[in-house]
């Protein structure tokens, strides 16, 4: 009999070529298809709640699969970490209703966007966040990140890519949050377009440098128009947090 | 004419052969002088304030050596961080006394050991933390904590070398600190023998087990025999955190 599992799953982005299985590239859904096969000798697919590009990491992703193993659920979590390769682990594992799905039944996103300021860069965080040199006007940037928040059309932040229904998604909120060698921006939002996240943290690194004016971003968000914001800041920078469902998933291993 | 420059370093161990320099290895004080005479043209020694080993992290290194260069500080500095290697970072540089010594003129160190415990290892502390599946006890830690604090003789503590004189040191404090999945133990001292932050570390994950009394810890230290004491805990989770002078070192730079 055939289960749905889910999986809390974290990774360091830089040492993948993004989420998505492609061939010939070492990627994270690949190495958790390869782990499980590795484990129960299936040929399985799993599907994450959306892809992240190289360089993005991880820290609350989630995905599920059907498994037809008698393995419980700690079993199989344990066996499959054993099989992943350094630099992606899954935090948690547990059997989910035959509908969960982690793409479809996702009701929004959370992201950190991690960025260092100093005069040089730590030895520690080399692909670990965005390196700005100097400082950055907080006061400034949380004026401009306030224009960034509600039901908005993002179309000024958003890559051209497939083409999409609507440019229009809700940001619940976003925060920066100081941190002892520079700051972080925690967007929360019902879902993102592509590079999103990256070209708003490009458009507030500017603010932060006096680039750009604070209430700018609401006439750059109006004219709907790529071109008018600040550039999509560096992968390394940007964390996937957390996937938010209708109600709050349980991780909770049983006896 | 001559100067006599102070800096203040931070490296990634695990990039490094330790830091003494070492034909055919690359190691951080090499790295230094490498880069030293790539902005000189010198053949500069550069001497730290001890050695760490293989995998040993800096945070706040500080090391000397005399320069001819008619560069200013800020701009030694700067050239200096362009040539070095990723890993390893100036934080700060400064013209100091004739008489300073890094190593001479050092009054004590501070250490930090970062011990990561979980089910699983983060795929973001690798080679960065000692990774300890399950939990510890803090308070059982704690309590042994106190008794390596004071003026003691550390032989228990202490890897076989090259004799000493003497294998007493003070240790000013010793603390835990709890972190988001983990713990830290930070800990200062007048002085510290080969490998003794890491046998102290493994000797508290022992008790912080189960697997040792905490009040043993007095007993082991005066029966001077190493071999009772706790295995040495790995190099990656050691941080060497600020060394202590004199006077305290300033870092602010001249116009």
């Amino acid at each position: 009999m055939s289960r749905n599992v889910r999986v809390l799953v974290a990774y360091d982005g830089s040492r993948f070529f993004g989420w998505q299985r492609q061939d010939g590239f070492e990627s994270v859904q690949g190495a958790i298809e390869e782990a499980l096969f590795g484990v129960t000798a299936e040929s399985i697919t799993v599907r994450g709640s959306g892809r992240t590009d190289t360089g993005v990491h991880a820290l609350g992703q989630v995905a599920h699969f059907h498994v037809d193993t008698a393995l419980s659920d700690n079993r199989l979590w344990h066996a499959l970490n054993a099989h992943l390769p350094r630099g992606v682990t899954v935090r948690a594992l547990k059997t989910a209703a035959a509908d969960f799905h982690a793409q479809k039944s996702a009701r929004g996103k959370r992201y950190a966007y991690v960025i260092e300021t100093a005069r040089f860069p730590s030895p520690f965080t080399h692909q670990r966040a965005c390196f700005v040199r100097g400082e950055l006007d907080l006061v400034a940037m949380r004026r401009a990140a306030a224009h960034f928040v509600g039901e908005l059309d993002f179309s000024s932040m958003a890559s051209s890519g497939s083409p999409r229904a609507s440019n229009v998604r809700r940001i619940f909120g976003l925060h920066l949050v100081p941190r002892r060698s520079g700051l972080a921006l925690v967007v929360g939002g019902s879902g993102f377009l592509y590079n999103m996240v990256r070209a708003i943290a490009g458009t507030l690194i500017q603010v932060g440098r006096g680039q750009l004016e604070p209430d700018a971003v609401a006439e750059i968000l109006a004219a709907k128009d790529r071109s008018l914001a600040g550039p999509t800041a560096v992968a390394s920078g940007l964390y996937l947090v957390s996937v938010r469902y209708a109600a709050p998933l349980d991780w909770e291993m049983g006896p």
